[in-house]
């Protein structure tokens, strides 16, 4: 039996997330999922990666629905990503509609039928300034929707929830993680653009103003 | 702007919920899913059908994954569907794993994205025996966690959870529904099989033991 399936995005949150719970010695699967984000082209690879060196099994999950018929800035579909901290009013358009709640139902689905009795997703306590899906709240009442849709046979847990991203990062670097093997930016394009708010985040995450970040930026 | 967004199978309570709706002046936009389920072959050009008859926009967003993730006898590649009625043990082998969580998270994140406020699912009272996604207590904490997590934009709403099937098949015979347009069995055969514990619900909502029924059976 597995004992947890992780929601893992090639991002450094869930990154360290998987690094942690194989520490606790868990047996874990991995699910990313394809919904057509601009970033979505790095991160899934680096996903793909963690997944290898790991030696976990890994599913990759194609939407392309949201890509067709979302809006999102985020999206391949959508307008530019605005550059900016998560707080300013612009980096709302990044915002995928109820995108946590659909990775995390089908997450919930695919661990029922393995017979797996948990679903791990890394969001954290600085997620929620924008977006709606990543708040104490939503994760509180979506975990008891799960609960109550599987009968009890699946619990949605946030290992991170009460953790800032710095927390992250630095419990990432004690368990040895290599973080030029997650993406972040939204941008999507050869390096880190250093300028986007997800940029801004891992730069502050990584203790970048103290020369600790290995992230190439392209400013 | 859309008033509602309709999750549409094409069986008889979300064709029923459909016509009652339209009747109430909404303008509608519906959502189905083919998840690859046996009977999605026939339930699909139900909906599709139902969608050009009323005149409404339609999406069939394709979620191949299920069929080839998950564990259901619903599904393609599941084992045999069981005969006999709903609350016989051996139905709940057609439990697709957190089916209705997954198409609500999906329905929901299309409405915000529509800037629609409403989705609406034909779920009923008769759905809960052996689908934990189906009942009160489920649905009442899937809407609080889409409230939260679309930051009140969409609310997510079931008019039939009180109403058990042949209520709204009554409902839907006022309202001039014509029945041989939805489709219920879950063995996706050419005709309904009569057998299915889905085929049971569907002659008893539909009055076949008073001759009211319009549907073929092949048993």
């Amino acid at each position: 039996m597995i004992d947890s399936v992780i929601v893992l995005s090639g991002g450094m949150d869930s990154a360290v997330l998987l690094a942690h719970v194989l520490t606790q010695g868990k047996t874990v699967e991995a699910i990313s999922f394809d919904y057509g984000s601009k970033h979505n082209v790095r991160e899934l690879p680096m996903a793909a990666g963690l997944c290898k060196t790991f030696g976990i099994s890994h599913q990759i999950i194609r939407l392309p629905f949201i890509n067709d018929l979302f809006s999102s800035s985020l999206l391949s579909s959508g307008e530019a990503i605005p550059d900016g901290s998560y707080r300013e009013a612009n980096m709302k358009s990044t915002v995928v509609p109820f995108r946590n709640g659909i990775m995390l139902s089908i997450a919930a689905g695919y661990a029922e039928s393995i017979e797996s009795p948990e679903v791990l997703l890394g969001s954290h306590s600085g997620d929620h300034h924008i977006y709606p899906d990543c708040r104490p709240e939503f994760n509180r009442a979506f975990a008891e929707a799960v609960d109550l849709g599987t009968d009890g046979q699946v619990k949605i847990r946030f290992p991170f929830s009460n953790m800032d991203k710095r927390d992250i990062g630095d419990l990432g670097r004690t368990l040895g993680l290599d973080f030029s093997k997650t993406w972040t930016c939204y941008k999507g394009e050869t390096h880190h653009c250093g300028t986007c708010g997800a940029c801004d985040e891992r730069k502050y995450a990584l203790r970048y103003d103290q020369g600790r970040d290995v992230t190439t930026y392209l400013a």
